[in-house]
């Protein structure tokens, strides 16, 4: 495993990717379970919507974005959270991955430390190392349902203070979904500590026990990032937004101005219109939501440790005790032997993630099907 | 001037953008000279591209960006600079923008110096403050029309020593390009001093007396920045790309998986077709040269104070004494009363900045014209 001089590692899931796609060019078949990224289009009407702007020029827009894309994020959090937000404080930004760069830099100072769970989304901690700040893990378990509380975060902070909280419900790697009084819970802890509050709420939408909830019903003090990418089935448009409290939008927009100048054009008039395309986006929901239980019984079945599904994102976490101690190199041999592309959980969790693996199932049912039937025979052929 | 506790300013020409749009939304209409984007769509052929890719899913690529895109970078290399570059060592970023951020958290520790001209492009300050990096500014002068040397950079480095430099030929406000002797003049001091030399390339092509000198002819050192934005006519895809040391691509190369994933999948699309269509690009170049001719004889009719238009990109940098002492008060009440956008000097001189205005020339023959019509009655009125 290479780790660089400041702590800095490979985006494994990347790596594996770029390796699927190395045997694809050479006509082996990979089934891609390790990249979470829908495999359907945008809705047919976001793809009207862009061919039909194609042929005018598409200069940079505002900074913050386009008007009509704030207001209807603003009537976003109206119908699906039933609170009132100003689209003065909401930001169009490159993906979710540019609403990180932008909230750490609007929020704390270099050198700042940044809480997040271990497991968590590898960015996590590579962005935060690789732009010069802190970070501080807590742990979340298994056994707790991977479930963060308030009393985790007070105890981490207690051992060693930090300044943000960094914190995704539903959660990647493992679907985690907190609920309303959890989110409260960890809100008002850090509230209380003095800790700035990052929600990153991606996954919002694809939930598959209650409605997710939003920070923004409980506080306006925090910085709620989201992105297009995931519900609306639009990865590689690089198109999330931002929203900001009242103390920091303006630095967060002059950040914007430098940093990135505006998100792409045609994404965010893609944008506009995907927000009201939730039908569409539903539909693909309930795929997932069926590729959800066909591969948590089958990895079950396999011998895979993974007491229950996530109750959101479309991510199993699944333990591989049975098979291996050693998650990069399990995944490396289920790749080049079997053709089926997951990601190690060492992508996750630099501890304890060389016991699990995570699966996507945001592909087609077949992809799913046709990775569990690979993964029979290599595992019967001994892994 | 609102500068914040830590020196992170505003980019003044999104500011000014807002403020135009907020008039013309009022049913005023504004010649646009504030903003450094073409008027013109990218090439019909590129658009054919998008619309034909656009049902499909348009997933994340690798993170280096799609092998055809890198693979036809290496070629324009070959084609316009006749040196032979890797494709490995090239990887398409969210614009320019992305670029440089990759670039100073690849080449430097946060807190490292990184020396730039004055003026210069705000960004260039502003990312490196807003990141936590230090900044050495060295001036350049009209009466040297604009262009940086050796001398001016071991002397500069002697007073207070830097890691790195940035620099961009041509150069953004004053379209000075320098030579292949005075790029070299610039380089050879960069090596002897130890100094990481950034090469900013976006304004290639964009040259009206030589073609433009990459880096990458004189060195394999540098890292090299360059976009799709200008000289294709795509600045709100956010398409650019870079060139990396053997040393730093794989740093750079984990930082992008990190940081932002991939580039926006149809742009990297658009630009792969894009870098065959330069026949389309030089038609817009010739649109430019007009208006570069037309621009800088009105400026200098109005009274503006320009010795020569400068031979590259497409700005006219024009001293404003016989007129005002703040630039930023000349240029919005120009706004306002004249219906003309034009960037404040301050955006790109903190120091000097007060007595010049930046008008860019990339918009069509109609709005130049307009814009000096309409300046002649303003200055008339007394300014």
């Amino acid at each position: 495993m290479t780790i660089s001089a400041d702590g800095l590692m490979p985006f494994f899931a990347m790596d594996i990717l770029k390796r699927a796609k190395a045997l694809e060019s050479q006509g082996r078949t990979v089934c891609h379970l390790e990249i979470g990224e829908p495999g359907a289009p945008p809705a047919p009407r976001v793809i009207e919507a862009v061919a039909k702007a194609l042929p005018q020029p598409q200069g940079y827009t505002n900074a913050k974005g386009l008007t009509e894309l704030r207001e209807g994020l603003a009537r976003y959090y109206d119908d699906q959270h039933g609170v009132s937000v100003d689209p003065d404080l909401v930001l169009a930004t490159m993906g979710s991955s540019a609403g990180f760069i932008l909230a750490f830099h609007a929020a704390f100072k270099p050198g700042a430390r940044i809480a997040i769970t271990r497991p968590g989304y590898p960015a996590y901690v590579n962005t935060l190392l690789g732009l010069g700040f802190g970070i501080a893990e807590i742990p979340v378990t298994a056994a707790d349902n991977w479930v963060l509380t308030g009393a985790q975060i007070a105890a981490a902070h207690a051992r060693q203070p930090f300044d943000g909280l960094l914190f995704a419900s539903p959660a990647n790697p493992t679907g985690a979904a907190v609920s309303r009084d959890q989110l409260n819970d960890i809100i008002s802890t850090c509230q209380r500590l003095g800790v700035t509050f990052i929600s990153d709420e991606i996954y919002h939408g694809l939930d598959y026990s209650a409605p997710s909830v939003s920070a923004l019903e409980l506080t306006r003090d925090a910085i709620v990032i989201n992105s297009f990418s995931k519900y609306y089935c639009m990865t590689g448009w690089r198109i999330g937004w931002m929203v900001l409290p009242e103390t920091l939008i303006r630095r967060a927009e002059i950040l914007q101005q430098n940093l990135f100048i505006s998100a792409p054009t045609l994404s965010q008039i893609a944008a506009t219109v995907a927000l009201g395309e939730r039908h569409y986006a539903e539909e693909q929901k309930a795929g997932y939501a069926r590729n959800r239980r066909i591969l948590g019984q089958g990895l079950r079945q396999l011998g895979f440790d993974m007491s229950a599904d996530g109750n959101g994102a479309f991510y199993a976490y699944a333990g591989i005790g049975r098979f291996s101690n050693d998650s990069m190199d399990f995944c490396l041999s289920m790749l080049d032997r079997a053709g089926v592309a997951a990601t190690p959980g060492v992508d996750f969790d630099r501890t304890d993630g060389n016991s699990f693996v995570r699966f996507s199932y945001a592909g087609t049912q077949r992809s799913i099907e046709e990775a569990l039937e690979r993964m029979r025979s290599f595992l019967k052929d001994g892994g």
